[in-house]
């Protein structure tokens, strides 16, 4: 295919390894900077620029800056409670939809042997340290409920039980909305299964 | 909505400008840069810087680099064609399938009076002086055929008969391997009264 000059070309290619973003899409958005959002394109330089000033907390392994975690406070660790998530998307989710304020360990991924993501690659080993320091009196399991999410909540239950600390899990079931009807039939039987005293 | 630290919000705000790209995708595009590809991130910051460089061809109005465009050269001047396309793919999308190698004249638009897009703004009064300067043989239009495409091809077709050039059209009608029953009812009757002696 003939192709632009090489800065051009430059530019759509950088643009293609943006997640879901194909050679067509990487074309639009190449002349969209150019030719209707230069201020678009000095600002995007400028974030990538800053995000190298993106740390992530020694502790929750969140992403923060200068330091500070926002999610690692003080207040938060009196809680007792500790709630695992695979991405900071999760945490951000829980953060705005629920009132839970206690702490949070964020995963980055899922225990995944085939992809060669074990306990060490999640930061269990941290996570382990935390349970047997004592202070933690509960831990909240947010896995996504997938086969990988399921199997590191196993695991996570079976390190939490060792070091003494009380597990719970998120419910699972019919979506609020949602019609029976429509449902898929895993969830179904999942939420048949774990029914509660109404 | 609970947000991130302000570099991450600041990073995810600069990918939402592109187009076809919503929060959900900025967010994505966001982690992936920061959790899987640092490298890929610092190719587009790079990418970007450079694309400051891009200029436009003063007389194609193409994007071009160093002063230096390849679609103005002298040989495809000797041509005496000139093709008139909307945008920059176009262009490209004309010279990897078809042979022709004469010169070109990019829009960067289309005629639209109600954006406020007139012919100044599509730099036709540079269309206009090449065609009245006697070294233009035929001015082939290929805008897309889109309500306004057809008006700045009407509007195109006027300029070069006033300046006593010949001005051709590309054919439309109904696409190869396209079958009859399933082509649009405008697309068919277009190529019914478009029909040429076999």
């Amino acid at each position: 295919m003939t192709s632009y000059s090489p800065r051009l070309n430059r530019l759509i290619e950088a643009l293609r390894r943006l997640p879901g973003v194909g050679p067509k899409s990487a074309q639009r958005m190449a002349f969209h900077l150019l030719e209707r959002d230069p201020q678009g394109a000095e600002f995007l330089r400028a974030a990538l620029v800053d995000a190298a000033g993106i740390q992530r907390c020694p502790s929750c392994r969140m992403f923060c800056e200068d330091g500070k975690c926002p999610y690692c406070s003080g207040g938060r660790a009196a809680t007792g409670q500790v709630c695992v998530v695979e991405g900071p998307a999760d945490l951000v989710a829980i953060e705005s939809s629920t009132p839970y304020r206690g702490r949070y360990f964020v995963l980055m991924g899922r225990l995944s042997p085939i992809d060669g993501i074990g306990p060490a690659e999640l930061g269990l080993d941290a996570l382990g340290a935390m349970l047997k320091g004592g202070a933690v009196r509960e831990l909240i399991i947010a896995t996504n409920p997938t086969v990988e999410g399921e199997a590191t909540a196993y695991y996570l239950a079976e390190m939490a039980r060792g070091a003494g600390v009380r597990v719970t899990r998120i419910a699972h079931g019919v979506p609020m909305g949602g019609e029976l009807e429509y449902v898929d039939g895993g969830t179904l039987s999942h939420a048949f299964a774990g029914r509660t005293p109404a």
